[in-house]
């Protein structure tokens, strides 16, 4: 088995800050801690592929805590935590009254009594999901210092208006998988592209957090989309100085073809242009809900005006060998399938399902690995004593 | 204890293929194979009666796909699940956007990554549940395969619109503890009755379920309803097949009374005829909602034909000696507590209401029976060292 | 570590009538009874401070029968039942079709079958909440009788019409912490007294539930309302025998002000009136909808003649040397935070935040507590053992 491998990699990194901190952005954490996360997930793949419990936890809650509905994030969080020993308790929106200010700091510890980790998915409105996670890790903190707390339960951004680091890392594990290593990225061009949906405001975190981090392990990483689909531009700038800093390049286009142009990677799909989520989000504020219907029927207008924005076959024919590494964050809007005008052709889709849906199996793993990173004071020497007691998962 | 025993009769049977499949109908297994499930959901009850934990997973999520609600078997489930250390996930359509087609074959790999076992129920239409359930399995053995999946979850059917065969089985094991063994069952009555219910579309799976299963056991098995109500043909040529082949008998009659007539058990309950439940089927799928309402009415007004359906003082007096054991899934319609007129006198039910709760009390046994010889290689083995190891469900 | 304190605290009592017994009413118990909760309260919050697991069961039920929503009072059992083993299983009136009557009888033998504890909130209609937990706890006991249920899950009254035991108690254990031992209690007044707030009905429980059993501490009990707002004569008498036999004092005013004079505790929190409450429930019963809404109308009304009756700095300075701790269950209606006039000033609310957060983080140990007593036939016995296997409860 692969353990040892994972193992070496982890004895070689730096990165005790993980400990008893939270996860929010990629772009908070430095190289050796992304690649300790990637180790670590490698690493309880395999023990629970070869019937070796990885459970840490003999009791204990994580939290999920969505202000939004999500079947697949739900699983993925409900699987990290099991898998590590914890049992999940969900709040939402509709069974609690959680607000925003005083109310957070209060719900925050009322929840925490027993809470090792908390999973939090926010991405509705900017500049509202980054900050309300950060004030519940602010408001945990408190409550852990002045003695309400027995334990500082962790935070994990499931989703976020600014980034999807569970989301983008179970991508990188993904290609770094298909390439047969992170060796083999260097000079890889990845295109993440807008593409058309008939929905309306799918989150930026996406394509933000695939720019952000594939420009860290010297990839060429082209984003395009049409104009008036920008993204953030602070995410942006993170991303030109990865580029920068790693060795990588990052490039923008309002063109797909060119930048699917001899790409070995593309990731294309739909999202709301951020300055159209910036006026959503103010007119939200004031209440405004009729002028968010006309925003609504605008965007929509502006999106039909796209719709060749498709990862059709002739487009796949324009990279790499024709032979691209096609990936989506699922569910996709598939032509012909789920809608009649989509983002990916069916058959291009049907080609690539396994890949894409090994892609998912990784997130619940890279979930487990950022709560086992947080919470364990020395992974490697824990790992080792996982694999030397070698307790069965399930006894047959 | 007389855990020895069930494992005695565990070593005796043939039932391997049982392990890694999947469970829909009872007429899909051998006889062995039922009788390892009523062997091993004895040996699991009697291990837990002597707070011994028969836990064989230490992490694992069980997922319950309800496609309708349900309280009781929601519960029943879970207590398998939990019996044997799986968390349970619950995914209903609420809380996802699963349907069929292309859909259900994403959503059944994405919520598998840990999963072990998958309860379904989905008993709603006609020519659907069964496939539905089919077709889930068929996607996770695909996954499985793939790669996607590092364990290949096993279903249970928990309610299909053909059978219902973890409360059938419950039903038999309830019959074998009541007559004191299956061999004491040979030429016993059995009246599978119809009974008249102020509601309206009950499923079929119960009175097919039955029919199909207590053939099977040398039972003599009479199928009563009025015109009308005629369930499957083709599971009452299952019936008619197993009444020969395992030496019982299977008659069907329009007279509830000459079905009680000197009956040892009778299961009297309201369901919908499967030609109306066809058409009702038919309807959704053309979306005619004014004539399925059109139809409800038609339905509702035929089964106030028939409202001397019912299990009465009168009719139980027509049991052998009076004193038939009285059956039902629950819940009862109860004529004059829950309903004006319903399916059973409140006196009858009354005397009974010992024995209706022990009925459903094995169907958690059942289910984690079902569980276990899906998931372990080698029950007989694994349930000694189960019992050796002894470990306390309860420490006190 | 202080858990040798609280075993031999705990050796000295005479409990083991908690033993199988369920927790309804805190007068139903001895003063020895509730000591040995409060012992092992502070002996499981202990064990898990020093991360020593305390779970007792290897597999099993707790099941949350909650006929109202609430957040906090659904994650105190969930986190005392996961901290103990127990795997929660909600119940609410929404998943289920669970009904007075026959109906009760029959939910609570179905959701049983591996139950070890029941936790019921039931605190809406004034006389049925209460009865409704008994009935519970009668049936399942007959079903344990009747051999449909292995075990016979207990009963905690996680709040009904007419106490909140786990709040109360609760509240009752930070009394003890903040003022360093029962043994300093004799004498020390507290304030419980109705303040304002602009919402409706919020249950009597908390009050009756404080009167009857701090007045069993020696304690000096000042009950405050204005004229209307009396609780239920009944726990009345019981706050007036109690201050009898056990040396404390008990006396009701319609001055707020009286009430806060010298005292060291205020708890200052709104309720609706018994009788109206009473009114409200009778027409419920009638089905008198249009007479529920000029009650709502007509109580309001009432309630805003009264908006002096609120814990404001100045009224503060009436407290001993300015000091009272102030206590509430929370959430508070905090004037100018949560509405415009509330039940207490911020700054009030806001100097105390750190002791009213660790108030409510006494509260899943008094529920785990309970079930350990419930469940566990010697108790210290078994502390013991825990304490001697020192089984960790994250694993690092």
């Amino acid at each position: 088995m692969n353990l040892n491998e994972s193992l070496k990699k982890l004895r070689g990194l730096e990165y005790k800050n993980l400990y008893n901190n939270d996860f929010f952005l990629t772009w908070d954490k430095t190289q050796d801690e992304l690649s300790a996360i990637f180790a670590v997930a490698d690493a309880l793949r395999s023990l629970r592929d070869n019937n070796i419990s990885p459970k840490i936890f003999d009791s204990g809650l994580g939290i999920s805590l969505f202000r939004d509905n999500s079947t697949r994030t739900r699983f993925s969080f409900a699987s990290a935590c099991n898998m590590l020993g914890l049992e999940v308790q969900d709040l939402d929106e509709g069974k609690s009254q959680i607000a925003h200010g005083e109310t957070v700091k209060e719900t925050a510890n009322m929840i925490s009594f027993m809470a090792d980790v908390i999973g939090i998915r926010d991405d509705m409105y900017i500049g509202k999901g980054h900050t309300y996670q950060v004030n519940v890790a602010k408001y945990v903190e408190e409550g852990h210092k002045d003695g309400v707390l027995a334990q500082r339960p962790t935070i994990v951004n499931l989703q976020c208006d600014i980034d999807h680091p569970t989301q983008t890392m179970a991508d990188m594990l993904h290609i770094i998988h298909e390439f047969g290593g992170v060796e083999n990225l260097k000079g890889k061009k990845i295109a993440m592209t807008w593409a058309y949906s008939p929905s309306y405001g799918k989150p930026l975190s996406v394509p933000q957090g695939v720019i952000a981090l594939m420009t860290r392990f010297g990839m060429d990483v082209a984003l395009a989309h049409p104009e008036g689909y920008e993204v953030m531009s602070e995410v942006e700038e993170v991303a030109r100085k990865h580029a920068v800093q790693y060795g990588g390049k990052f490039t923008r286009t309002n063109s797909m073809e060119e930048a699917f142009k001899d790409a070995d990677i593309v990731y294309p799909k739909s999202w709301a242009s951020f300055a159209a989520m910036e006026e959503r989000t103010n007119l939200y504020g004031e209440g405004k809900f009729d002028d968010i219907k006309k925003l609504e029927k605008k965007l929509l207008k502006q999106n039909a005006d796209y719709t060749d924005w498709a990862c059709t076959e002739e487009m796949m024919k324009l990279t790499k060998d024709g032979k691209a590494l096609y990936m989506h964050c699922l569910p996709a809007d598939i032509t012909g399938v789920s809608c009649e005008t989509g983002e990916v052709d069916a058959s291009v889709f049907d080609r690539y399902r396994i890949p894409l849906y090994k892609e998912a199996s990784f997130k619940p793993y890279i979930i487990a690995a950022m709560i086992f990173l947080q919470k364990v004071k020395d992974p490697a020497e824990t790992l080792q004593t996982i694999l030397n007691r070698s307790q069965v998962r399930l006894f047959k």
